[in-house]
C-alpha cells in the first residue's frame, strides 16, 4: 500500500491527494504538522531530505518527494499526461511556472495568512509577492482566454499543479474578479470526475 | 534553425547552452539584457509569457520556455534522460529541488551581487537566503555522498540543472570547502565531453 505522508492544509500535498482520487489509487494518509516542526525531524527527514510535504512511501519502501514530480510519477500513463515530446514540454513549462513563478507568491501569501504570526521581514515583501502573485495569474489568465486547459485541450497535471494554490488565492488576499478565463477553467477542474476538495483531507 | 534567447550571465539559461553543447545542436542565439527590462517588453513577452530568459523559438515557430522544460525537452531520447517511470519521476524530484529550494537561494544570491545595487528589502533577506542555500548544498552533499551522478548513476539533465547555479555559488558568497561530494561532482560535470563552461557564450 502507497502511503501519502501529507498535510491538510498544504496546496502542495493537495495536489497528490487529487491526482490519486482523480485515477481512484488507494493509499495511506499520515498527517504530518508541518507548521509545528514535523517535516525536520531526523525520522522525516530519511522520507524527503528536503523536509518537505508532500512525500510518498511506496509499496515497496522507495520514497519519492516534491509534488510536481509525484503528479508526473501518479499521471504517468494516463490520460493526465499526454504522451508526445512537445506536450512534455508543455506541461513541464507550466508546472516550473507553477513551482517557481506562482506558489512561490499566491501560495506563501495563503501560507503566511493562514499560520501567523509573520516576520517583519516577511511582512515587508507583502506588496512584492502581491504583484508578481497578479503578474502570474495574469500570464494564466491570457494563456486560458482562447484554451479550456493548459495543454493539450484536455486536463492535465499541469491544470492540477495550477490550480492547487490558484482555487484557494482568495485565501491569501488575491481577488479573481478580473480574471474570468481562471474562474471558468477553475470550474472545468472542479467538475471533473473523482475531483476532492482541498478541505477532504 | 533553433533560437536561443539567451543571457550570457544567467545560470538558467546555461543550462540550455550547457544541453545543445553535450548533444552538438547547432542553434542561433540572441543576447537579452534581462537585468536591463528586455525580457519584458512587448516583443519578448511574445516569446515567453512570463518575461523570462531562456526562452527557445524552435524551426516552426513554436516558442517553449522554463530552463528545466527545456532541458528535458532537448534530452528526451538520449541519454541524458533515462527512460523509467522512476527515473523520470526521480529526474523531476530533483529538478524541482533545484528551482524551488536551490535556485531561489544561491542563484538569487549570485544574481544580487552581480547586478547590484539591491534594495533594503533584499538585504535584509540575505541571511536567511545563506541559510537556505546552505541547507540545500547539504541536502546534495549527503545525496552524492554515495554517488557519483544524482540519478541512475550516470550523467542526467537533474545534474545539469543543479550544476547551473551550483558551480558559480562562490560568486554568491557561498563555500563548498565542507562540501567535498558536491566538489568531485562539479568535477566529473565539467570533464563530460562537449563540455562549455558558462563564460563561453
Amino acid at each position: 500500500m502507497l502511503t501519502l505522508y501529507d498535510n491538510a492544509d498544504s496546496g502542495n500535498a493537495y495536489k497528490v491527494r487529487l491526482i490519486l482520487a482523480l485515477l481512484d489509487i488507494p493509499y495511506k494518509r499520515v498527517e504530518v504538522d508541518s507548521v509545528h516542526g514535523e517535516t525536520r525531524t531526523p525520522a522525516f527527514l530519511r522520507r524527503n531530505p528536503n523536509g518537505k510535504v508532500p512525500a510518498v512511501e511506496l509499496a515497496d519502501g522507495t520514497h519519492l518527494w516534491e509534488s510536481n514530480a509525484l503528479l508526473w510519477y501518479f499521471a504517468e500513463g494516463t490520460a493526465f499526461l499526454p504522451d508526445s515530446r512537445m506536450e512534455h514540454a508543455e506541461l513541464l513549462q507550466w508546472m516550473f511556472f507553477e513551482q517557481y513563478s506562482h506558489e512561490t507568491k499566491v501560495g506563501v501569501l495563503r501560507a503566511w495568512a493562514r499560520h501567523g504570526p509573520i516576520t517583519d521581514e516577511q511582512r515587508r515583501q507583502i506588496p512584492t509577492l502581491e504583484k508578481e502573485g497578479y503578474r502570474a495569474l495574469g500570464v494564466m489568465e491570457a494563456h486560458l482566454d482562447q484554451r479550456d486547459f493548459f495543454v493539450a485541450g484536455v486536463p492535465t497535471i499541469a491544470d492540477l499543479a495550477l490550480y492547487a494554490y490558484t482555487h484557494v488565492s482568495h485565501q491569501g488576499g488575491f481577488d479573481l474578479s478580473d480574471y474570468p478565463a481562471i474562474r471558468g477553467w477553475l470550474d472545468r477542474i472542479a467538475a471533473l470526475p473523482g475531483y476532492v476538495a482541498i478541505t477532504d483531507a
